[in-house]
């Protein structure tokens, strides 16, 4: 029987000639990832292993993105000590603050994914790279140490559902609706530790960013991973940001799939995740009047250029409605630059809202944007678990920056379509 | 014996011919401050008091500027707090985040203080508005309830220092240059509860941000207040921004003071104050080598958009030094707005800095940009008291914008005479 996509990458990266759901393999890593919140531990778990050096020192990124700048003298304290790790270790790629940005968005950025890898990340969201071809996937502390220390990580190989995508997507409707919508449809659970294979003649119709957003939210649906054939788009995309080769790993013919959903982009509205799950969807038109106090737009999720652009589209020329707080963070500094550079941070400031410098800060309540007792925000984030954002009585409603945006302006949850 | 002219605009206030130095009066109110640390405090003594309602809507002001975006639960609960009183009250100067900036930076740039006004805030850097020919000081968050309650504050009539100001400001020197030369002449308790009254011919080649960083650190050298006579840049920026009756108090001919001090401005080096306090300063001449990790440009005393042009003229087409974390962080949006149109922000992030919305945060410690063990910092902020900024073993050495970024570049401690 043939090898998915996800398959074929895992078993040349075990070096052998095929895999099968459900087999222990140990593959090589081409990145490991880690964060301001994972990194200590990591460190320390290796450092117990009596590891001295990281398997290689451009194979380790340590990203310092969640409770930057500084939230207070515990985050501080952390910070160091992973600055500290990284400069002794000679880690290539940590990033300080002002050179840096969301971890999920700026490794792509930095060309240190590309298609037919096998990155692990000590963080859930991980699975973002596959937008690009690879295989991406959350791993704990200690699984990042061992990845540190050997470059390679044991994996079970994940079965597929497959998603044939058609069609192409109307005005207002992004990658968050399509994985909204289909979030909505299989539950949380949905693809529990399978992968998320896309593919089907719609897949040309989202672009990159589309498609980081829709395999960033594979965890959502409990999935190990999600993954995008390899098309000109994402040829253009490597070529652009990396200098390294990429492997263009196809699934074969006679793969088998555990479940085949067909997506037709053209009928999906947008949609809304109610508390205090993902796959609590609305679409738009099935809302109804729930006011709000605060919309976030940005995070590893939605917080790319093309994000950017679609709430400054709904928020030009118009103002946030008084009472509620809005605030902006671009996923990394070029792509802060940029929006500056099209004019729209000026439209957000005019508008009334702030801009954060890029930070997962409100995505999981850490900071820059906490929420009070009955608070109600509207946010681009991943995530809308209970007191994901702040308080246990707090809640998160989860859409696309046009409807977050729409949202601020009505000042309770809308769409683009429903202001003047 | 004449007045000084802040016994003049005291004895207006309260209704009474003259006033004497160490005489008690109550004065009448033209704005209430507070912020989201003390106007909880006070808003709990206002309902303790009984009061129903504020004295006047329109001279009361709320910010949440110290720990927005909400830092973390307990601070949502405070801004939740303020939030929902001043909507209650009708108070119509309470300021959200996207309308707001640093209090002492907003209340002038809104034209809500002017000449001659008495103006009491819950916040030690209330003396701001000193540069406005008004009378403003810092006050604990029962003087703020009763204040917002009556309308009118006790204060004991302060005596005063004369600081006769001549000449003009050398290249890269700034009011910053000139406030932390004379808390180091007269030390941090030189004008323990005097009025600082500025006046003299070298007034006029001081800007209206000079005057502002001046004022804002009157407190520095234990002063009640710190004022600045009213000229014609004065009247210029009031007409600019406020539509209200402003009065010029001047000093009486005769008026007593404690001591006269000559300031020559063109003497002035730039000047930096060593952990930890503000009275340790040094020229940029005597500096020595002192490796930093941090750099914060911003804050109620130097955030304005002189300085952040300051600070960008010394940052284009140069990069931070790799190890160090640079925060600008504008006082206000509209400051932040015309930065970024005149290309400010680009500057920042090209040179490697990242960018903070309107915030108190790092100045206190508070959130965005703590300092770990042993962090060394260089803030154009107002205080370097231990652990000002983040944890105790950690080291605040206060600046003018200009040597901030100069300190960026080189990695130390630098003046930008030098830089190369």
């Amino acid at each position: 029987m043939g090898m998915t996509m996800t398959q074929k990458i895992l078993a040349k990266h075990a070096g052998i000639e095929s895999v099968a759901s459900g087999q222990f393999i140990e593959a090589d890593l081409d990145m490991v990832l880690g964060n301001d919140i994972t990194a200590p531990v990591a460190i320390k778990e290796f450092e117990k292993m009596g590891a001295k050096d990281v398997f290689d020192k451009s194979k380790v990124s340590i990203v310092p993105d969640h409770f930057t700048p500084n939230k207070d003298i515990k985050t501080a304290q952390q910070c160091k000590f992973i600055r500290e790790f990284s400069m002794e270790k000679g880690i290539e790629n940590y990033f300080e603050i002002g050179e840096v940005g969301i971890e999920h968005a700026l490794l792509p950025e930095k060309g240190l994914v590309v298609a037919g890898d096998v990155v692990i990340g000590a963080d859930s969201h991980t699975c973002t790279y596959g937008a690009l071809g690879a295989f991406s996937t959350g791993v704990g502390s200690t699984d990042m140490a061992a990845g540190m220390a050997t470059g390679k990580a044991w994996f079970k190989v994940p079965s597929a559902i497959k998603f044939n995508v058609t069609g192409s997507l109307q005005k207002w409707v992004s990658g968050k609706d399509v994985i909204l919508h289909i979030i909505g449809m299989i539950g949380v659970d949905g693809a529990l530790y399978k992968s998320m294979e896309f593919s089907g003649d719609g897949i040309k119709n989202l672009t990159m960013d589309d498609r980081f957003t829709i395999a960033n939210m594979a965890i959502e649906a409990g999935a190990k991973n999600g993954i995008f054939p390899v098309d000109e788009q994402t040829v253009e995309y490597i070529r652009e940001h990396s200098k390294r080769e990429y492997v263009a790993y196809e699934a074969d013919e006679d793969a088998a799939y555990d479940e085949v959903y067909d997506i037709d982009l053209a009928s999906i509205r947008p949609t809304v995740a109610f508390p205090h799950l993902p796959e609590n969807t609305r679409t738009i038109d099935e809302v109804g009047d729930i006011p709000i106090d605060q919309v976030v737009i940005g995070s590893c999720t939605n917080g790319r250029i093309s994000d950017l652009r679609a709430a400054a589209e709904v928020l030009k020329g118009r103002k946030v409605k008084k009472g509620v707080r809005v605030i902006i963070f671009p996923a990394t500094q070029s792509i802060y630059l940029q929006a500056m550079k099209e004019g729209l941070m000026e439209i957000f400031i005019n508008a009334g809202a702030i801009i954060s410098p890029p930070t997962c800060g409100p995505c999981l309540g850490g900071h820059m944007g906490v929420l009070a007792e009955g608070e109600r925000c509207v946010a681009t984030t991943n995530r809308n678990f209970v007191g994901r954002m702040g308080h246990v009585e707090s809640e998160v409603y989860l859409a696309s920056p046009a409807v977050a945006a729409a949202s601020a302006v009505a000042g309770k949850i809308a769409g683009p379509e429903d202001l003047d």
